[in-house]
């Protein structure tokens, strides 16, 4: 049995809301016996189906953020929105956790302003993992501050190998700095000076990793500031998208290569799913008080379910704590270990 | 017949010289009767090719640049290297353009500091046209400039604006600016600036474009500082490798998928050539007197002949006397023709 975690979930949140997001709560419920949740929304959408699901409990709100309202002027108004009684209801204490789909700007405003920051922690950032086919890599910061000093990423680092540690399962995980060249002096000014910072102060951290060292996993986290992390994000995402595009037109090209493509249609299935955002449903922003996961806003029923058991495991595995007692300088257990084990064999 | 056009290129720059530099030089020459060669290296490498192949002089040197020297160090001290003494007889007069696939870094330090800026222009910028399968798109700049100012980026669209409609043949490109989100107000404190000056200055500036706009094709040019195109421009590059690399794996899994993979070798040649950066076989670094090409490390022979086409193009189609015309406030013809088109269409 696993500790019993109450989450709230944006009914609203999501391109294909609150169809998908239902699905998703419903999935997520049946698979975890120890989820409880508090579903957000209009009272039509929320209350008919939290009657006939188990551990579910609806709290009708009555406003609405849409993707294009400037994110924190909406947060600030739209009081009884879904997305900010979901915030809300965390930091009461009513559940651990919140999980949207929603506009991704409006979530970090919300999380930010209602939930709180961590004590010590600059700037939460909003950390993802790049779906890659050879392994999982972290990303952080990818779009929570696009404007950055270089001393936030040394927190970046921390609050990234917590996770990667706890929740994606990677022991000792090897931190780079995003950067255009690998030797130490190499970068822009900014970069140049976040270097010597996560040098000093990060065990964890290995030097500088490039652009074509994110997909093939050269490292298991890269730490950059939110602009150019979300450029990298999304452009691993343009990329894929537009080469599995043009594959699909030569697989459909004639009647001999749509016979041939019958033969790997499984491998290629598989291997759309290692590259899809919707496998981890979803990226946790850390450092606020409490677990804050945002979907895609594309996501489907299986990414809302995703991001739902994420945010529980980021609940259950206690982030945010140890976010909080690295932070402040003490390490954690498991982090103290591990920069040690790093910091032995760093080169 | 095409005009006759003199370049100077380094036998010694890549990884492969000098092997694929002179096989490509061989190639190119044999393509393009009007096209004379200069080529500098060590006498024994040199001469003995020049004097087999028409239209080709050697010019022996004594020194090399390695990869991992400091540029601008490497270029002021290594005076008889084959790369500095490609840039001194452009500026000298003897070639109209350099080509070398050596290290990035000290091409654009000699390309800077021997053949020197056009007056007027801020920065050179390296430029660069990333393969897609879709159109071709140019991205300025990949690396010149690590810390820019976005006043800088106002002329890094002007010249990829006159190396998009001369060189790679594309009337009325559109230029976005490469930021993190559409709307107008996105983006970090850069961004903004930089946003406000490409409206105000470029007539064909067409808003912001983002990470997953690039390999669709869905702007033609993306203008940015150095950081941040280096690392696109290598992500993509290493989203490709290891996406093909992923379905290499699933090709040959089975006898089956070998069997199947056959019907789309073809296809998938040709896409992989689509998104080689050997197409294009290199990115000129605008703004300098006179062309100079940067070619991949990488290069094999036919990017080297490549390379080599492009440069001789950017000297015919008179690119550095548009760029310069351009940055004192007069438009060259065609742009300002370019430009009131634009306008008259723009959003």
């Amino acid at each position: 049995m696993s500790e019993q975690v109450t989450l709230t979930v944006d009914a609203l949140g999501g391109d294909h809301a609150p169809g998908v997001v239902l699905d998703g709560v419903a999935a997520a419920l049946a698979e975890d016996a120890d989820l409880h949740i508090v579903l957000c929304g209009p009272a039509d959408t929320v209350e008919p189906f939290c009657a006939e699901h188990e551990r579910c409990r609806a709290v009708a709100t009555t406003e609405f953020i849409a993707m294009d309202e400037h994110p924190a002027n909406a947060v600030r108004k739209k009081k009884d929105s879904s997305l900010v009684v979901g915030c809300r209801l965390v930091k009461e204490g009513e559940a651990s956790g919140f999980f949207s789909a929603g506009s991704t700007g409006a979530c970090l405003a919300a999380a930010t302003l209602v939930m709180g920051r961590i004590k010590g922690v600059s700037r939460p950032a909003l950390c993802t993992v790049i779906p890659s086919p050879a392994k999982p890599v972290v990303m952080c910061d990818v779009g929570a501050n696009a404007d950055c000093k270089p001393e936030y990423l040394v927190q970046f680092a921390q609050m990234a190998t917590i996770y990667m540690e706890q929740v994606i399962g990677v022991n000792e995980p090897k931190a780079a700095l995003l950067n255009i060249g690998e030797e130490d002096t190499k970068g822009s000014a900014f970069a140049q000076e976040a270097f010597a910072l996560l040098k000093e102060q990060v065990p964890n951290f290995v030097g500088n990793g490039e652009g074509n060292d994110i997909l093939p996993g050269n490292y298991d986290i890269f730490v950059t500031d939110g602009f150019t992390g979300n450029v990298c994000l999304k452009t691993i995402e343009g990329t894929s998208k537009t080469l599995f595009k043009a594959l699909k037109d030569i697989f459909y090209s004639s009647t001999v290569t749509k016979l041939g493509a019958l033969t790997i249609k499984g491998g290629l299935k598989d291997l759309m799913a290692q590259v899809s955002p919707d496998t981890y449903g979803g990226a946790p922003l850390l450092g606020v008080k409490g677990a804050c996961i945002v979907g895609h806003g594309s996501s489907n029923a299986t990414a809302i379910k995703n991001g739902i058991h994420t945010t529980a495991k980021i609940v259950r595995t206690n982030v945010s704590e140890m976010i909080a007692e690295t932070v402040l300088g003490g390490t954690s257990a498991k982090s103290a270990e591990t920069a040690d084990r790093v910091a032995a064999k760093a080169r």
